[in-house]
């Protein structure tokens, strides 16, 4: 496996000797066969002899009019590999079950059942019908009814080339929600919309506003993925057969099937996810006369009109002594990137703020020649660190830049921190001089995200 | 270790060869094992090769004030086992360095290493002292400024038996906050406070208000635990001091001397707290003239005066056909509760909504009464299932009981589902038989919850 990593590796262009890149094919190929280990468990095992009795009102049937009532767990949140390009996607799911009235199960086998079937290849929906099934069978007596919900995210493919100043970023680089259900027993039945009504409104108790989803017909949530569109330069054209040839190989070796209807396009996909977020470096953005590569200092960017009151809303008054002319923090906020991790080959994704000074009358950076500079630094095999400092040093100047982003490599795999969020940040000139001008501006964007 | 988890049980008085009961010694035991852990790893066997190169602005040194900056990763949450009376407590970390701007660390080894040290029994104090120790030794070269941040939360001893009407129950049974930090190298020099108020500002950019805690004199937040107060009756005379001596071989087994200062009182709280944490079924409530484990009718509880339009917000008229008299449903809504899983030893806690009919004119039942009827179903080893069933029966006529819970087994253990919480609900007479009748309930708390 880790031959085909460094396959893809080599194909992007890489050096795979080099220091971060390393011990990636190793941690690639491990986070591959973690991801996917799931094939290897069984629902009964996990629930095996966590079925306890528990008798229903006057040792009676329990059922959604029973005394037994209906079990719910809320918020069970796990990752699974996405079966159409093989990138991690995000379910939170709600596990219900109406105990027959003779048996209760474990309430954390609910969660390792789930995130038992996380650990495979995956569609929401595919998730959702698999999980029902597993408890209907799983659990004995069968009970009288098991429902599953999940809302499940799965990254946007990025536009991160072509992207205009109408874009809206965040959408642009966000997630694509969907809701999918499965029920079996009183939840498929007649009038099982009752039952459903119940669960929803057990679900609304948190104070989420949540309807039923209704039938899903596109399941896969990355099904639209243009696979033919991967750039027919002569570097594609070399470089990008090979890579398909070794995610197959890397299907292959975990005793799956690339030729499978399901997994067909999967290489394609994720070759063509590999090669245009990666692209940053080489781009040309028609109508900017810069090398996003090299340094940038302020002239080669659009300059905005308009006096410095109109600038911004985060400008503050530095007044740098006595009859100085005062200077002015400008701020970019939210400029949202998605970039690749090269320690994972995962995306880490969030936003970047901006801070810099200028005198009075000088010019401020235009925010689509800022946003695409930005992507420009994370369209590529990267570290957080490194493209902080990055940004910094391209704009130049007194400049801070604030990083936030979380990393689909602490959030999916084994670490398992869905809460965490990184934070980097870089400064110079002015704001590494001087500390109080770095709090001014946390304080700033700090308000702006609490406004 | 499982002989001494049976003799815990049996000295509350349980029979161990009950179905519930009979894999708990073997839960507990495999469950302390694992959450003591973190003493056979090491930071630096977990930092290891994930140190890569990565220099400062222009090859230049990072700092909070050179272009490296800082790195947070904020909001890991890991569970640790309190030295001071062996329950999980929660912490919410950020962690910060300050690299040499030479090499940075995986940021996922940031995670890890704190995991470790929560895998250990520790105090808030001690864990955020000895995390930022790790990293100040563990990440070569040494960084600038290590800081890590916690805010705990410890569960508050349950006053369950004494409770009366003045009471809030909602912070009777609720956690106890608390707030530490540590620091190394430019985090704890002269002029370290300019690094933190960069560090809070950069926490604050979530939305959170956040200030630097200051020194923490009671670091463990059971120490205040009043360890003489195990009630004197004979049953507690004769099983307490055997639970006693029963902890501390648990202790000796996993290779902690319990001689030693802080663990001294640690035997005292755990069975104090499994002690009287499961005193509810053989409580008499001064006052109240019923036996609580026989089943309650309505003539038994305390009635509110006034006319129904008073009684409560929840209440909605039932039109049950033509002419006939008009029904209400009354709610008695977040009676709190702390009951212990009889699977795992480990708290569950949550509120109890009631729901239930009566005629005009009918008595209402107190709400006091109810809440100490919740609390004596909810002190001894209980399932959620069951304690939802009893509620309602104990109530009895048409009642719904719909029970919101979080499990520490489910939190603090293997699964790791920080943001799970468990519904169950139980319903009787016109609950039971119209389902309308349940969704409405439900959707009268839910109201309640968002507005």
């Amino acid at each position: 496996m880790m031959v085909a990593v460094k396959v893809l590796l080599r194909g992007l262009g890489e050096d795979v000797t080099r220091d971060g890149l390393l011990r990636t094919p190793l941690r690639v190929a491990q986070a591959f066969q973690s991801a996917i280990k799931g094939y290897q468990q069984s629902a009964k095992e996990i629930v095996g002899g966590a079925l306890f009795a528990e008798v229903g009102a006057g040792g009676g049937k329990g059922s959604g009019g029973g005394c037994g009532g209906m079990v719910v767990v809320r918020n069970i949140e796990v990752y699974a590999l996405c079966e159409g390009c093989l990138l991690p996607f995000r379910l939170r799911c709600h596990v219900a079950y109406i105990p027959s009235g003779e048996r209760v199960v474990g309430l954390s086998k609910l969660a390792r059942v789930a995130e038992m079937y996380a650990k495979r290849l995956q569609t929401p929906l595919q998730f959702v019908e698999e999980l029902a099934q597993a408890f209907a069978d799983a659990l004995k007596p069968e009970p009288l009814g098991v429902a599953v919900l999940a809302e499940s995210w799965h990254l946007q493919w990025p536009g991160v080339i072509e992207d205009d100043v109408t874009v809206n970023p965040k959408e642009m680089v966000g997630w694509t929600p969907l809701m999918v259900c499965a029920g079996r027993g009183q939840f498929e039945d007649k009038g099982g919309d009752i039952f459903w009504s119940e669960l929803m409104g057990i679900l609304q108790l948190e104070g989420t506003n949540m309807t039923k989803p209704c039938a899903v017909e596109v399941d896969s949530q990355c099904a639209e993925y243009n696979i033919s569109g991967v750039d027919d330069t002569a570097a594609a054209a070399a470089a990008v057969p090979e890579m398909i040839e070794a995610v197959k190989d890397l299907l292959r070796l975990v005793g799956e099937d690339p030729c499978r209807t399901q997994l067909h396009l999967t290489p394609w996909r994720f070759v063509r996810w590999l090669w245009t977020s990666t692209r940053g470096s080489r781009v040309s953005v028609p109508g900017l006369e810069f090398e996003l590569d090299t340094k940038l200092n302020g002239s080669s960017w659009g300059k905005v009109n308009g006096g410095i009151s109109g600038l911004t809303q985060l400008g503050v008054i530095l007044e740098s002594g006595e009859g100085a002319a005062a200077e002015v923090i400008v701020g970019e906020l939210d400029l949202s990137f998605c970039s690749q991790c090269e320690h994972h080959l995962l995306p880490f994704l969030g936003v970047v703020h901006v801070g810099y000074v200028i005198g009075r009358g000088g010019g401020r950076l235009d925010r689509l020649s800022m946003q695409r500079m930005v992507r420009s630094y994370s369209c590529r095999l990267q570290v957080q660190e490194r493209l902080t400092r990055q940004i910094a040093e391209a704009v130049g100047g007194s400049v801070m830049v604030v990083v936030e982003a979380n990393h689909m490599c602490m959030l999916s795999r084994g670490v398992k921190q869905h809460a965490s969020s990184t934070v980097t940040y870089a400064s110079l000139g002015i704001f590494a001089s001087d500390a109080s001008a770095r709090t001014t501006f946390l304080q700033l964007v700090g308000k702006r995200t609490s406004g």
